[in-house]
């Protein structure tokens, strides 16, 4: 696999084919032509052959793509054939939605522990995760080989939260704070800024009334 | 304003600049030069003075941009100055964790209903919000003038809600459940598909990797 010649803008687009590619094995079909795939991900069918050349092509003329065999290829090419521990910051509500959010495992990330200032919320469970203290984050960090942290938390926190993490074998952050981090290159960051797709919609939405307008 | 002519590119930009200047606004700054932006954004000064240029600049050579006006002007082009009323079809963690999360009144979007087919949750209370059966959800929106409606349920049940959604009033549909929605062309949709976000965090672990490795 020569996967590190593959551009940012196909990487981007791979976890939308791998989920598509999840949902027609699950259906149990075995071949899809780059046609079908087209009119189901409403994306073109010469795109999709672009984007597959990328990494070997998978595919052959008049015959399709073998679904299970392009499904596992672009599994790799994601890494979600890597196990990763994970731990969760935050017990609130949306700490708690993602630590039952039973899709990490079918994507190589382990749910271990979870960690709250609050001692309110310490001791409660979150499927069969224990809530920890705070001051407890580093040693179990080491002592379960954790590799990636989801951060639930408000913004005030997240920034010496993220680096205190820094600070351990942490690799990677899904950062679910409203605040940028900015952390060694050696640890991945992935932002989920709710409000920043909020607005997003916001914008379409006045867009769309002003096109209707003719304003 | 003619924010028609401003390209996707520059108003998926908008909202993390809405973001900063809030930001700067809170912490009591009047001026801010597109340097000073650059550093904190971690983005060019060309790009800053560019994308401004876009909407009529707002900025004077060698005084800097005036925060609050900057960040009014971008709010009105986001449609940040528009009310909004939304419900939430889901009362489970992350239709909680959604429920509670006050940014979305900075936004002008306002929490006013709740809705899930599980008669245990029916009747519990989310902020000021009681959650009601599924039933009465398309009433519920003609009676108080609701637009918009966050998707918080499993990816089984979003395509008929969102169905039931079409033939409403609702203009807009937050969806965070893991599945396209091909919905008419008056329905704005954005997405927040988390597992795909997880991926491209799986992929950057294991590129990083696999560099430091020099594979």
């Amino acid at each position: 696999m020569e996967e590190k010649e593959i551009s940012q803008a196909v990487i981007g687009r791979l976890p939308r084919y791998f989920r598509y590619l999840g949902e027609l094995k699950d259906e149990g079909v075995e071949r899809i032509s780059s046609q079908d795939l087209s009119e189901l991900m409403k994306v073109t069918a010469s795109q999709i052959r672009q984007d597959f050349n990328n990494f070997g092509g998978f595919g052959q003329q008049g015959y399709g793509y073998n679904v299970e065999y392009l499904y596992k290829e672009i599994g790799k090419i994601l890494g979600l054939d890597v196990q990763h521990n994970f731990i969760i910051v935050g017990a609130g509500n949306l700490g708690r939605a993602l630590g039952n959010y039973t899709n990490f495992e079918r994507r190589g990330f382990y749910f271990r522990g979870m960690f709250d200032q609050d001692p309110e919320l310490v001791g409660r469970k979150v499927r069969n995760v224990q809530v920890r203290p705070m001051e407890e984050m580093e040693e179990f960090i080491g002592d379960n080989e954790i590799d990636m942290a989801v951060l639930a938390i408000p913004k005030a926190g997240a920034v010496p939260v993220a680096e205190r993490l820094s600070r351990t074998s942490i690799r990677a952050i899904w950062n679910f704070a409203h605040v940028d981090l900015n952390l060694p290159e050696r640890i991945q960051v992935e932002n989920v800024h709710l409000s920043d797709s909020l607005m997003r919609l916001s914008y379409n939405i006045d867009r769309y009334r002003k096109e209707q307008e003719g304003s």
